[in-house]
């Protein structure tokens, strides 16, 4: 059976809708997805507000009460069948969110075993055929197939298959014979 | 540069030593790790202690305080000159391990970086060329030279490069070349 890895924020998680609630009610801002085409906001916000920025990701409750991104529990769960299904993210740079993302997975994908949880840092430690992340480094540095799943900061990235949705990642599985 | 994966439990720290200090006071009893040679002590313990086995583990502190394994600080410093090395360990069977075992690695290996920690389940994930592991199955599934680390458990096991201590491992990777 392949192996499919699947990357956690911005591809299972609507990790950006959080973060952008939290900054704009923190700095009274009204900053939208669309706005951050292209754009890092961690890297491009200003100095005085980084510490809070990572105050965000620090808290608690953080990580757990990230939305699903639509249609990746129906997809991934067809996908089941098929292929094996691990889940690689990257935690180790917010420790506090080790916890937090492991209860979000057991609730909302029940059906993914917690033996197919990978808590990491270096994405290329990963043995799998398939490996769906928004962030190009990761792909990079993975010796499988790599799907680009949009997300706004990587809207100018090039030279990757994209995904744009989780209507497309079914797409592109179908088309992989058994 | 070839990549060595190692161990936590078993190998780098000496979880069998908290386990029998905790298990030991708790029912008054002397169980040393010579007595349990081939012998895994959740599997074999009566029932009515298994509740309280797994409450050992999850305490929140069980996997802060274990000790390192002797010459395991050492040789990982010297192996990380030649070698990629990182750490992959289960610990999605105990979630409240992921913090503990975090800290413990930044507290005694604070020159291997969290980019390198792999807190896995099923360790045929892992993309590497060495596993350093005291769990034969774990050997099994990996795709490269496994090196089963001698526990107590493990004594019976065979079919496996084996290691007996941190020397060993030491005197196995002079061989290897550059």
């Amino acid at each position: 059976m392949q192996r499919i890895c699947v990357d956690m924020d911005e591809v299972m998680a609507d990790t950006l809708a959080e973060y952008l609630r939290r900054y704009n009610q923190a700095f009274d801002e009204e900053v939208t997805p669309e706005d951050l085409a292209g754009i890092d906001l961690w890297k491009t916000a200003p100095v005085d507000r980084q510490r809070q920025l990572r105050a965000f990701l620090d808290a608690e409750d953080f990580f757990e009460v990230l939305d699903v991104m639509p249609g990746a529990q129906q997809v991934l769960q067809q996908l089941s069948t098929r292929f094996e299904i691990y889940i690689a993210t990257q935690a180790m740079v917010i420790p506090n969110s080790l916890g937090p993302k492991y209860r979000w997975l057991q609730r909302h994908f029940p059906f993914i075993p917690p033996a197919h949880y990978v808590f990491c840092g270096d994405k290329s430690i990963l043995r799998a055929d398939y490996l769906i992340d928004d962030q190009s480094r990761n792909l990079v540095s993975f010796e499988g197939q790599g799907l680009l799943y949009t997300a706004p900061h990587n809207l100018a990235v090039t030279g990757f298959l994209r995904v744009n949705n989780w209507e497309e990642v079914a797409a592109y599985f179908a088309g992989i014979p058994f």
